[in-house]
């Protein structure tokens, strides 16, 4: 990671970010704990059953999963969008290349022509044909602000992000308390398996309560920490 | 802290240790908890009651807290020693330099010349007038190995570490689980109480267990996660 500061791709507040999750994926033992895998499966019949998904792309899930995230992005389909807490021409340029560079066909964010309401970042300017028009919304390493601004737009918010506390996994329709390289390989298996099962996607998704699930998260660390 | 690495001050790993701090911090609700000021007491005993204490400042420690560190140290009074983990000639001066302009008045470190058994890192070198020969050495924000390494050299060693699971916290002979900018200062009031009571002092040391308060750390963390 620290590499990647000096070329640009990711913020040194991203350093940071980075050293957070580190430690709450201490807390899970490094590995999927069982409520994640099932956060996982969920999320891939989301995306299966979207209209219009878009995954969106920061500089940490480019530095740590760009390829996974491609892969994931073909087998649904979906697009593929960045947007930057900290916007620069020059590092959007350089992640869309990064992206480009490991196999994505088209990437979205350049040149937003849409902004979110109820975002103070930089994270706000989207695109219309992406971000903006989307029904579901995969954020892998997110901030609170955006993710209550995406589901208050009405859209079906996927996050992946290892502090079961924070706000973008209370906001989140759905999220993935599991560390981003284990968890985009985990949805992309669990979508090969539910490409072609309808029935089972909706019984998924309608048996999940995002809620709940954090709390059996909570209850894992909990172990681990006493035990 | 992000400024701090542009000058050199703090490594680009040391903002990675910054974040996870910050997660542990978040657990404990951003505050002292009573296992922890119970810690910090002790600590001030056996700073107090050592022969030949030392503080050993990192990039990170003295960004954070170089002031009170050096206040802490006049009050015991304490020797001051620079130990990096990633060590440059450079950055040693700097960060010298950075404790001597918040008033310090002896700084060692600059010229190792003794080196610890067991410590993978450059933060094996060290001065023999001062961590080498101390009884009783202070090391905020550690690393496991040195930690460990200073326990087996027969030293009382004095972590504060945010991480209760760390190599440090458990075998530190007392592991104060706070944000260093809360337990210095803590530590400081702590020890101006003591400062005239040396029974009060051993009986502070005498009734304190590492491992039990570790303990009671993790419950507090479980409380705050699972309410």
């Amino acid at each position: 990671m620290s590499e990647l500061v000096e070329e640009g791709i990711v913020a040194s507040t991203g350093l940071i970010a980075h050293g957070r999750g580190e430690a709450f994926d201490y807390l899970l033992g490094e590995r999927t704990i069982p409520p994640a895998e099932k956060a996982e499966k969920v999320m891939a019949a989301y995306l299966l059953e979207a209209k219009m998904p878009v995954i969106t792309v920061n500089g940490n899930s480019a530095a740590l999963v760009a390829k996974d995230l491609i892969a994931l992005s073909d087998l649904i389909p979906t697009k593929l969008e960045v947007n930057l807490f900290h916007r620069s021409e020059e590092r959007v340029e350089k992640i869309c290349r990064l992206l480009e560079a490991a196999g994505a066909r088209e990437v979205l964010g350049r040149k937003p022509d849409a902004k979110l309401e109820g975002v103070a970042s930089d994270r706000a300017y989207c695109t219309k044909n992406g971000i903006f028009s989307a029904d579901v919304v995969l954020m892998p390493l997110e901030d609170g602000d955006r993710a209550e601004a995406l589901v208050k737009a009405g859209k079906k918010v996927m996050a992946i992000d290892l502090n079961p506390l924070s706000r973008s996994s209370k906001a989140a329709t759905v999220a993935v308390v599991d560390e981003i390289t284990r968890a985009v390989p985990n949805i992309i298996r669990a979508a090969e398996i539910l490409k072609d099962k309808p029935e089972e996607r909706r019984e998924l998704i309608g048996h999940f309560n995002n809620q709940t699930n954090l709390k059996e998260v909570k209850k894992f660390i909990c172990q681990l920490l006493v035990d």
